[in-house]
């Protein structure tokens, strides 16, 4: 069965780390549904959010040979049931003067927020799981939805445990990365 | 002077195109800080927002460079003044019974939410832009950052212009998208 995978990869911020990760998920023909990447706290790591669908047994083998890449600290999958995950989604809607208002009432009830507003156009930020952000989408369509751009889905562990302590320089980037 | 370049890549999805992208940036040696690729609304096309720094020639350069990619639909470099950039952070910090209203305070002040509460931890997402997760993350240190995660920056320009008035294949899959 195709089931979601969702790996946190943790890396040095060297040129190639990126090519490196997406070539060994698109090699394998994993379909990558989103990824995320941003620096952390220390401008030497980053950390790469990967969600693909495939094979459960391939996806084990897959996070082995993750770990053997050069500038990959460390390789964590986030398990379904004790992880939370997020993403965000820019909306562009077109709105004036004659509907502004009911926009923007629909808009509340979704917890979306108004981050530009424009004489014809309105711009919202919505988090939160696909189903929400797609009915959303859905009730602002008969007013014309120009654009929509989503982040890649992030997510961690939930209670103590980090993706630090699988990392063998935890003591050296702990000191500059909290 | 090394200036900031948000370039925003409409794909197919096809296997390689994430790798050949990001293979692009880093055999320029442009410095990759965030970058996002999710679905579109159609499940046959990416969005990719990339943030690099880089001298100001280069960057054009590279644009024309991208746009002849195989999959490579349209390229966007997103205005800085024109346009609205957003990302997302997640925060994993210790509280617990003796300090865990002090810390939800906080997270008001800043407009933080909640996601995940357990016995010793609180998950907050916040929105904005890094000077404002990093003065949260700050006040939050002395109660014990235990994990910082952010999805790349993504953007979209202001007003009633689209990435889509770029691409060739506008009627096509402007049925399917919206």
């Amino acid at each position: 069965m195709m089931t979601r995978h969702v790996l946190s990869v943790f890396v040095r911020n060297q040129p190639g780390v990126l090519v490196r990760v997406a070539g060994m998920f698109s090699r394998r023909e994993f379909n990558i549904d989103s990824l995320s990447v941003g620096v952390t706290e220390s401008p030497e790591f980053s950390r790469i959010t990967v969600v693909v669908h495939g094979d459960e047994n391939l996806v084990e083998q897959m996070i082995k040979q993750l770990e053997k890449l050069p500038d990959v600290t460390s390789v964590e999958r986030l398990d379904e049931s004790s992880s939370v995950f997020r993403g965000m989604t820019m909306i562009k809607v077109k709105a004036d003067d004659t509907n502004r208002l009911d926009v923007l009432k629909m808009a509340e009830l979704f917890r979306a927020h108004v981050i530009d507003v424009q004489p014809t156009t309105l711009i919202f930020e919505i988090t939160g799981d696909d189903d929400k952000v797609t009915a959303f989408t859905q009730l602002l369509s008969p007013y014309g939805v120009l654009e929509v751009i989503r982040t890649g889905l992030i997510g961690l562990e939930r209670g103590e445990h980090t993706i630090y302590e699988h990392c063998e320089e935890r003591q050296y980037y702990g000191k500059n990365l909290l």
